[in-house]
């Protein structure tokens, strides 16, 4: 507990506390008792800002000289170029040639040294593991690290700083990153709450995980919930493993309308891979009825032309 | 002054204090101090709750126990609803057949007693008319009426509690009920801060009424700020005459880039109208460059399958 406790105290200056939004209308369409806690309003437009500033903090003086480098073409560049800066510390960003321009902008924006590379797996750890060789900067990955995962975390803790006593805290599930990290918070700060993960139907990877007991992945990741289809590592899934009680799954017809939901009525502008922690409470009617429920709202980085709805 | 603290203490039990947001990527790209009162977020999604209840509020016991009536498509329909319903009021809602049935079904929610009647303003007025001689219930107008004035300028009052030193607020015109509403509470608390206007080119009957120093209607109305289609009132232009320096008028294309920007950026759903004043801090750099700026955002009710990007 106090090494979280000190986590969070060192990431803190570097971070919004975001707020915490509770709705009549949501409790009302989902029966139950719902607060959100809304990363979309983080800097970068998502929770990765506390990881990778966690992580960054967390490195020897002579490897800050030398720098980070990470594969990404979504919100981690970003928080990785922002949290860099923030310290003094160079950013290399390998992303794919299909990124959005809007995304590379975002990430030159904040100061990030970018490499574009084939958009191929193989591609991007290659590129990343040549910059590595050349600059000796130190490889930070997206999601399963655990100086990441337990920054992630502190989302959770100031939820539960802010909130008592639930029953669940929900988070959607893509790397493990977050609710790995929101696992080890729940835990510490508030036993009896049960943590879930949500995970659209398409990319089911870490469901059938915690099935199987071994980290399985997807043969295809047709989901609107862009942020979700990375699959499970070894530094997250034993912690996901012991502490998540089941996986809600839900189908794309499901997270649009969860997202539209908080849009239109609620007016806060959230991603579709935070819809799909959303759209869980929505689904699990029994489960949650008159249960006092956080979800962690994972961000609100949207193209605002490309809507499902 | 002490009138007008009165009228907010009496309001403040129906009504959410909104939050104001200050946003550093909104401060670097309009080069000014920019804090959004972000009425949004309010009950019913828009400001127009407040000066209904404290037009409700106003009312005889036997006024009361008649109900209220009014003719509106927009906010202020459900607005009176709720006002209504939190004092035990009947509120009967002229619509008309044109309206949305998402907003016909969010009156009834609030257990508004709704007619409908042509899409005309003839319409619209003989229909509140006949349910008047009726029912003797009292016509509140959703913007020429004091008391809805002066309710709807809690907003700016709840913006300079906690926040001082404005050189400029800016508020939408429409009806020109909340614009008048904050000159009355800018002036009384704020009396250095000068309030100016916003308004699309295609219905700028406001600018041309401060100009013409008479009310002027709008010949066509074509514009995606739907909120700000109708004309000013001989209640609040006097006010508007007195107390308004100038009003600000935006492009088409102007509101949808403001709009897009603050959905994107800030993740708060605003509606066109409210985009409309942010609009105007963008467009007037040189006015506004290193101001501190306060902008009423007025609401955030939009159907997202019906966007302009």
């Amino acid at each position: 507990m106090q090494d979280l406790v000190a986590i969070y105290k060192r990431v803190q200056p570097f971070i919004h506390k975001t707020p915490i939004i509770h709705s009549r209308l949501l409790d009302e369409a989902t029966s139950a008792n719902v607060y959100l806690k809304c990363e979309s309003f983080q800097k970068t437009g998502s929770f990765k800002i506390r990881g990778a500033t966690n992580a960054i903090l967390s490195l020897s003086e002579s490897q800050r000289s030398k720098g980070v480098v990470t594969h990404s073409s979504g919100n981690f560049a970003q928080a990785l170029s922002l949290a860099a800066k923030n310290s003094g510390v160079k950013a290399y960003i390998v992303m794919p040639s299909s990124a959005p321009e809007i995304k590379r902008k975002a990430v030159l924006g904040y100061d990030g040294i970018v490499t574009i590379c084939e958009p191929t797996l193989v591609a991007r750890e290659q590129t990343s593991a040549k910059i590595q060789q050349k600059t000796g900067a130190t490889f930070l990955h997206p999601s399963n690290d655990l100086d990441v995962i337990k920054g992630q975390g502190t989302a959770c803790y100031e939820l539960l700083q802010e909130e008592q006593n639930f029953d669940y805290i929900i988070a959607p599930v893509g790397g493990g990153g977050l609710i790995a990290g929101t696992c080890l918070f729940a835990n510490a700060f508030s036993s009896n709450t049960i943590v879930i993960g949500a995970e659209p139907f398409a990319v089911d990877d870490a469901y059938r995980s915690l099935q199987s007991r071994k980290i399985e992945s997807n043969e295809t990741t047709n989901t609107i919930a862009d942020g979700l289809k990375t699959q499970l590592g070894n530094h997250n899934f034993p912690i996901i493993l012991k502490s998540v009680q089941q996986i809600i799954r839900v189908t794309e017809e499901e997270i649009t309308a969860a997202m539209r939901f908080v849009w239109e009525r609620m007016k806060v502008t959230i991603e579709p891979s935070s819809a799909v922690a959303v759209a869980a409470v929505f689904k699990e009617k029994n489960l949650f009825q008159n249960k006092k429920v956080g979800i962690i709202i994972s961000g609100g980085n949207v193209d605002v032309t490309k809507l499902p709805f």
